[in-house]
């Protein structure tokens, strides 16, 4: 929040990785920095408005006049990109969506903690922040946003022992009968022009390995004819599309560079 | 379904864990059949209605009396204890459910298969019969069975690297607001009988290895009050209360054991 | 060593995990102690030489009338049972011996640590303390003790991702020409009375998994005939037989009980 | 074995997997044969000779010329380039040598088997082959090339639950006392010119994961100065250097490109 200053003031563009500039007014920064435990009081509230949210696929314009953008959180990456079509074409009854979602043990950083410790986890599922993940902000705001209504998720994180990947089971009532086909040639169309995301039926083979290392978000669409419920599978590396895969695409928007470049055939941490 | 009759004529009592006795009607059974891919007709449709459903919590009489029990699924064993005390009540709506399931590998058997080979499988998360998992059939009688109603499930079957665990985050709709010490409440009164179900709330922290090697279910009851949902995640160990636990359970009724009898200290296969 | 001191003077007999009292002379304490970066001055040398080493199968007598006994080291256990009988029969080289050993994460404890954080550990093998560790001491004196002569050793520690278990592959050049059979026999001989020892020749097929959660040390002997080495595997759970099993054992020897009380079924921490 | 004969018709080049081309004269290759069950008799046997043994480091110029080359064994390849600087200056007694190797699953290849089912192997930790594992051939073949006189090397193949990966720890006797700086200093002149070898000494923190996705060998090198014995610890990566990436190396020196084309940042599969 204080930093980014600093940097905008020597002319330099900033990527920010904090949260602290996913958020463009003050009241929903407050709402966010709560749920994480932090003071709710932006330190630069003049910056906000000013910056731009970080996920190229619904922002690309925005992101490309920003010097200061916020780069998503990985969960919330995974869900808005998986039921953004959706959401924009109105077919998810608003108040119906449910983000169930596991992700890798990278996603909790470097910083050694008991319940990362191998033989604590090498066996062990879990969900955690039942009672509010920080990352429904994001989710809402922005199907929100698509939506042009108020949407309302159930967000639950899971936690699994791999080290990289996030697969997102994305649940919402349809709000009138759609087949896979309709659904699947509705996000293509959706995604046309963005390279990174992928749409598969629910006969594609797709794990979280397909994208692992790479920058890509695989969307595999499926109907619950019987009760009328879309379901989204979503996966993605929560090191690359969920964070600096993602830094590195709004870069890219932002000084004028391909979308895609240094996102072919990146290299990977082991 | 044809060893079972030669068994009973011995009079021995018949525990299955096939699959082949878990219905009591022949529709029933040729619904389920029909997929996973086998012939539909039952090969012996007039032991059908002899044979109990070997979820103790739910048909401790009925085993009690039986001498043959179909032990359920292990997907189907955690969404139905997941979800019955709230069916019971009729708190939630009958075609909002969903059960968002992970299984570790053993799961699948012991049996080779290019999908669990450990270089593909150690780093893989992935959904899979997306088009309908077989255990839907028993989940979806035994939940309209409690709420009096039919009931219909959307149900996603994930595998995670894990070796034994099962870990089912379940959601439903509140047919009216409720809290969740409310939700406790009920659940711990539900299955105040039953030993081996364990109640939470969302406070607690609890992951499926706190059930590795044992008999126990373990329920952590939150609701999303801002939309009105109920969430359970329900934890077991898919070859213990998944499986062979659930059978000795039932062996035990059947033979007018102490239902915990060898369940309290197991031992583990590794 | 001075909480020992207040435990024994209660009439308390004390098996201590700690190092502390693996050793009988304050010599061999200092060599130990300087190792791992401790004070090298025993804090209760009068202690001393009351104490007995913890390896039930070459201490039995000893620790029968001791009321404060050393447990040993995990790496130690395995290496020790692994190369007594040679070492005994004076049929290796007493400077030719090599550890080469492996262990699971376990073996670090539950102290978190960057090294075993599941992102950097669960595709990492590594060695370390390659200029000593500690154990070296007391292998070195047990296998002196048994050979009558000063036994030498270069020992290896690795980690692997693994919870729990140690594989030690032991090698020492054979005095005299011996066969596989002839040293099964001699082996199986040794510990004819040690229940928890079990011989195998190089056909069979043993892993760590056959050990775990069990205080069963499996020895796999071979001999490669062409340069005249003997090699043995051997297979612990670090956490039974190379910690609480031991601890367990000698408990049972120090009160009198079966050897093997409450160790034939243990229970597993998952 | 027939395959090459037709590609080298066609005036192809080729580069061999499978082990049929890492030896020159019909003898060796029986041996080796012998060892993984085949027929003994080489069916291209005018073609031996006038290939190469692909290992770019030791067979630079030979490489170059040939057309065809035979890539080296995984395990082999560890095992040879940690020993060949010493066994070259004749510092390691030539029948003192043990190899005792670590490896990854990846290395038994896609191909399922009981033995790397997921549930069999995430706990386990086995050696095998203990009877003689065919890499032995090769390695014993290239050491004594080094040396100058005939060496015997005992070796022992053990698989853990990583998917990518040898860690192989190398002991041999020095023939004269030589200082961990003096051992250092002679394997960085050996590979001066080898840009894929890079040496340690005994206080460097090195694993398997620091050659991941790599073409590197990592060798750490230290001395047990009490009883006189050298260690090496070799890292690879056994599907980069212990194959495809060793491969490619080749490919380059026969096509006169670059050694590294390539492979400085080669892409990962997962």
């Amino acid at each position: 929040m204080t930093a980014a200053r600093a940097e905008l003031a020597k002319g330099a563009k900033v990527i920010d990785y904090s949260g602290d500039f996913r958020f463009t007014t003050v009241e929903a920064y407050a709402d966010y920095a709560t749920r994480i435990g932090k003071e709710p009081t932006h330190a630069s509230p003049d910056l906000l408005g000013r910056n731009a949210y970080g996920l190229s696929e619904l922002h690309r314009d925005a992101i490309r006049k920003a010097d200061i953008v916020g780069n998503p959180g990985c969960f919330a990456c995974s869900c808005i990109l998986g039921l953004a079509p959706a959401a924009h074409a109105q077919l998810v009854e608003p108040y119906s969506i449910i983000c169930d979602c596991k992700t890798g043990v990278s996603g909790a950083g470097k910083k050694v903690n008991a319940a990362y410790h191998y033989p604590a986890r090498y066996e062990q599922m879990n969900a955690y922040k039942l009672a509010g993940h920080q990352h429904v902000c994001e989710v809402e705001r922005e199907l929100s946003l698509q939506a042009g209504t108020d949407v309302k998720i159930t967000f639950t994180a899971q936690v699994v022992p791999v080290c990289r990947g996030i697969l997102s089971t994305l649940y919402g009532t349809l709000t009138r009968p759609s087949t896979e086909a309709e659904l699947v040639a509705l996000y293509r169309d959706f995604f046309k022009d963005s390279p990174f995301v992928r749409i598969y039926g629910s006969n594609a083979s797709i794990g979280t390995l397909n994208v692992r290392g790479t920058n890509f978000c695989n969307l595999v669409v499926s109907v619950d004819t019987r009760v009328n419920r879309l379901r989204v599978v979503a996966h993605i590396d929560n090191l690359m599309k969920g964070q600096a895969g993602s830094a590195l695409q709004n870069m890219n928007l932002m000084f004028g560079l391909p979308e895609n470049a240094g996102l072919n055939r990146p290299g990977i941490y082991p």
